[in-house]
């Protein structure tokens, strides 16, 4: 008889899994749940499609449901919550949830179904519930006009605000800050709480659909998690790009606008320990968290992170249940400790191992850098490995740092600009431990990287990534490639 | 007593390692030699001035002779020519070339001047002669009008070539050939004779000049140290920017015309097996050898290359001469055996290397991977390590390639095309041997094979490669980068 492998989320590791494990041995049973009715989507284009670079939600699927059922002959079950796992029975039960279409699904045999309950047994497991956006603990987040952007249907609703503002036309404001008297058609003002990837992605597709752009970030820089030279660079950008950039600025509330009395529960203005700025729109973009619920009830155990824990297997402390994704620990290449960096391609990673694993090949996924890239406005940066000195000396490094900026091309060419290499190593075994970089979008910041990702991952020392061939012709970077002149410098300094 | 490094060739290589060695120990004396008038400059920017993107050729030069001398205390003797190496006395002879100056030049008190030659002691000593384009041994190499493009001189009869037939406008071209019978102010037609990186480079370089352009290549395809997938690409994009490509077309003669009876001595036509091309200028591109005769004269080995063997330190057979750049040899990071690949930042990485060691800090200068990267038009492609199956062989691999094509952005990004990566690796180690990309322009091919020299320089698998954390965001690649599906491809078939 045929075995069962049942997957509770149908984004990027979900799918990934169930997808490896049905080409790999097509007699298995998939059966996939999923809450909502977008499952496969890319959630890293939803600030480009709320900029109105891409045009439908649609776009952003790279595999249809109805494809996942028909090609690939998944039984994925959208509109179904899982409520609980019972380990020791090897079973879930799933809801369905309100409104949900039943269209297209297959009724498995061995399902029993009350009403609105199935409840699924299975040979193995997998956990990709995601992560969930978080909602600061402050007053007002409850008022209308208030966004997060963690979801599909929260893009949605993010793209449906700017074009009634858009429609609305040139909007009244008494009190039109800095950033907007000198455009002609300026909307807003609109606030960003946070100065993380979403904030400034956020920040640069509501400054292009012409709002006044309030970014308000509690720590004194942007994007803690790259160099302060990266973080420098990304603020002194959005600021030419009139954002209004507030930093050390811990958001204590949003009010309404109540000063006629009318009980107006819209959000009007963000409040800080020494400001407070007029907004007719607030997006939270504090951070993300693990959806461990089911797996805590079923006593599936968290890691000190917060995510589930698992093995290098992504295998959890439960046999034959895995997790994988946003809800999950990764191995840290560098540290070799459990790390939670809920991003895209480790998702995928995890997703297809597993899949493969169930299907009878144990395969590791391999572990993560945090490596991640950004584009802001006309910027690029990339991070990778560890940068940050205090994370570096508890996990046993005594880090230090440089920073270089050198050309992006050879200097005599008629294009190019500057890359800024932030490179970070271990003074004692002089091991590259990680980097970030910035450019001109277009100079190759981030593809470059990949040289960074590769010394980490191996373990190499500063001096063998000194020595490193990397390609070079005089459109593409000086002899020196920005990496090498990092490797160089800080190499001088060991 | 002070110690005296003299070096030969005021190139890259050479300007390196006196720049290196005078930094680290300013007691050094540093002398070098240099027969031209030019130091320290970037040859592979020639096409782009031949082009006319660089207006001039101090462009090029990135520290000139009389900064060595003042601002580095460099004994810079330009217009010399090192005619003979005594390894007995320890002692370099160098004669004046005709008509050079010899202004700014600092007399040492060591050297024995007699007339137009000097004989310089050493303690230490660099050949770093480099090397010079090979002409085929074919008739009418001598002809007017047929070029090569080797040396800074070359690149300004170049220039001149193009700026006179601009000036003399549209020439009346009796067989004006496919290419340019859409063009309203065609020149030529040219012919290029080679199609690797200078033959591609120069192509452009006349076409963007309104040039007919004939290309011909002896094997039967372009680049051949690059992958198949990538040549073909490059060939098909010349063809498609009115180059017209002779692939297996070896040039047989280059011959005069002479239906008068004038006795004419410039070139007229390109004469293949079968077929005959008329030109009014021809370049040939067909690769260079490294100068090595006064390294043999004095008794230092070469090795199988042809080009001056050494240690990992660059040392030669002989004590305390070393030997760097385009005329040396150098490791292989794949194969651990000497290569001959005289490209920029070896000789500037290994001069480097070698002031360091003369300075009293032995460093090894580290390997090269044959890593070479090139803009044709509105593409770039990179290689890297061993692709080609028969040099892997010998080497004692097992290779095995794939070639897969994916989108260097997100699908759903607004801009964006594609890469297409080679990637080879040993069947029975599973190591990663080499690689060859090719994308558009600005579309990562080339900074994304960084990747690719950490993992081959490292000895690294592909189910490691595989598992690259490397840097995603929609607007530099999909979830899993080209790289990274061209690791899953390859590694499925391993």
């Amino acid at each position: 008889m045929s075995e069962t492998f049942v997957v509770v989320g149908g984004d990027a590791a979900g799918m990934a899994a169930a997808s490896k494990a049905k080409r790999d041995d097509p007699d298995l049973e998939i059966v996939v749940f999923e809450k909502g009715e977008w499952v496969s989507y890319g959630a890293c284009g939803l600030p480009y499609y709320i900029k109105g670079e891409i045009q439908s939600l649609e776009d952003l699927v790279s595999v249809t449901p109805d494809a996942f059922r028909e090609e690939r002959d998944i039984d994925l079950r959208t509109g179904h919550e899982v409520v609980s796992v019972d380990p020791d029975e090897r079973t879930v039960t799933a809801e369905r949830v309100d409104g949900a279409s039943t269209a297209g699904r297959d009724e498995s045999a061995a399902t029993a179904e009350h009403g609105d309950t199935v409840t699924q047994p299975y040979d193995h497991l997998l956990l990709a519930t995601g992560a969930e956006a978080t909602v600061p603990p402050i007053e007002g987040v409850g008022l209308e006009g208030v966004y997060t952007l963690g979801s599909m249907s929260d893009g949605k609703e993010l793209r449906e605000y700017v074009a009634r503002a858009r429609e609305e036309g040139e909007l009244q404001q008494p009190d039109r800050g800095p950033a907007c008297q000198f455009l002609e058609d300026c909307r807003g003002p609109v606030g960003v709480v946070g100065g993380g990837y979403i904030g400034v992605e956020m920040a640069e597709a509501l400054a292009a659909n012409d709002f006044e752009v309030h970014l308000f970030q509690r720590s004194d820089r942007l994007l803690p998690v790259f160099s302060e030279a990266t973080s420098d660079e990304i603020a002194t950008h959005l600021r030419e790009q009139d954002v209004v950039v507030h930093l050390g600025s811990a958001v204590e509330a949003l009010v309404a606008e109540d000063a006629d009395g009318s009980g107006d529960d819209e959000v009007a203005a963000i409040v800080t320990a020494d400001d407070r700025v007029s907004v007719d729109m607030a997006l939270l973009g504090t951070g993300v968290r693990p959806r461990t619920a089911l797996a805590e009830a079923a006593g599936i155990e968290l890691g000190e992170t917060g995510a589930i824990a698992t093995d290098t297997y992504r295998e959890t402390n439960v046999a034959d249940v895995y997790a994988a994704g946003d809800c999950a620990e990764a191995t840290h290449v560098v540290t070799g400790e459990p790390t939670y960096v809920p991003l895209a391609l480790t998702a995928n990673r995890h997703g297809r191992a597993i899949g493969q694993t169930v299907a009878g090949t144990p395969t590791e996924g391999g572990g993560v850098a945090g490596t991640a890239a950004i584009k802001a406005f006309e910027i690029e940066a990339a991070r990778t490995g560890l940068i940050d000195h205090e994370e570096a000396r508890a996990a046993g490094f005594d880090p230090v740092s440089k920073t270089i900026t050198a050309n992006s091309r050879a200097g005599y060419y008629p294009e190019g600009g500057e890359v800024t290499v932030t490179l970070t190593a271990d003074r004692t075994t002089e091991r590259v431990l990680g980097a970030s970089l910035v450019s001109e979008y277009g100079e190759g910041a981030v593809h470059r990287s990949h040289a960074i990702v590769g010394a980490i991952t191996e373990g190499t020392a500063v001096s063998n990534l000194e020595n490193y061939d990397l390609a070079y012709a005089p459109p593409f970077n000086t002899t020196w490639d920005p990496i090498l002149v990092a490797a160089k410098v800080l190499g001088g300094q060991l």
